[in-house]
C-alpha cells in the first residue's frame, strides 16, 4: 500500500505510457518485472504503482523516489537501462517529477 | 493522506495539465478551490490530490472515485462545470480513467 501525503516530502515520478490497447498487458507484465527485478532494488526507491487505463490505451506508473538525486541515479543506473528502453520500444511515454501540493478527502465518506 | 492499493476497487482518474509556467500556481490554486468548494462534496469522490511538476510546466490531479458512474455523474453536474472550464481556459489537460493493478515497495526501507 502506498500513500500520497504533502507531509512525506517525497519526489514522484508520474509516467504516461501511450500503447496500443494489444500491447497494454504486455507493457504493464514488464513493467511489474522492472519494478521487482530492479527498481525496487535501488537506492532512494520508495514505491511503484502500475495503472492500467479501462480504455486500453494508456499505462502509467506513479512512482515515489526519496530525492531528485536518487532518481537521476537510477536513469544511470545500468540495471534500470534495459528495462527502460524495452518500454520505450512498445509505446511514447511522458514522464514528469512531482510534488504533492494538496490533498483532500471526501467531506462525507464514501466508502 | 490517500491510500493507493489494488484492494480498494476504486475508479482513479489521472488528468495531466500542460500549463504555461508562469500560470501554473494559479491552476493549482483553481484545481484546489475546485476540490474544495465543490468536488469533495459529490457523490462518489473519494480524493484529490493535486501534484505541481518540478519544471513548472504540468499540474496532474490524481483522483480516486468510487467508480465510473459516480466520476460520470460529475461531469454532468453544473456544480462542477463552472471549474472545470476555468481549468481548461488555463492549460490542455488529458484526463484518463484508471485502474491499480500493481503496487511494490522498496526491498529494504528507504524512509
Amino acid at each position: 500500500m502506498t500513500t500520497i501525503s504533502k507531509e512525506n516530502k517525497l519526489v514522484n515520478l508520474i509516467n504516461v505510457f501511450s500503447v496500443e490497447p494489444a500491447r497494454q498487458q504486455q507493457l504493464v507484465d514488464l513493467l511489474v518485472h522492472a519494478t521487482e527485478t530492479a527498481m525496487r532494488h535501488l537506492p532512494g526507491f520508495i514505491s511503484a504503482n502500475i495503472h492500467r487505463s479501462l480504455d486500453g490505451k494508456k499505462v502509467v506508473n506513479y512512482a515515489q523516489w526519496r530525492s531528485v538525486e536518487d532518481f537521476e541515479a537510477m536513469l544511470k543506473n545500468p540495471a534500470a537501462k534495459p528495462h527502460t528502453e524495452q518500454a520505450a520500444a512498445l509505446g511514447e511515454f511522458e514522464p514528469g517529477l512531482y510534488e504533492v501540493v494538496d490533498t483532500q478527502s471526501a467531506a462525507t465518506p464514501n466508502v
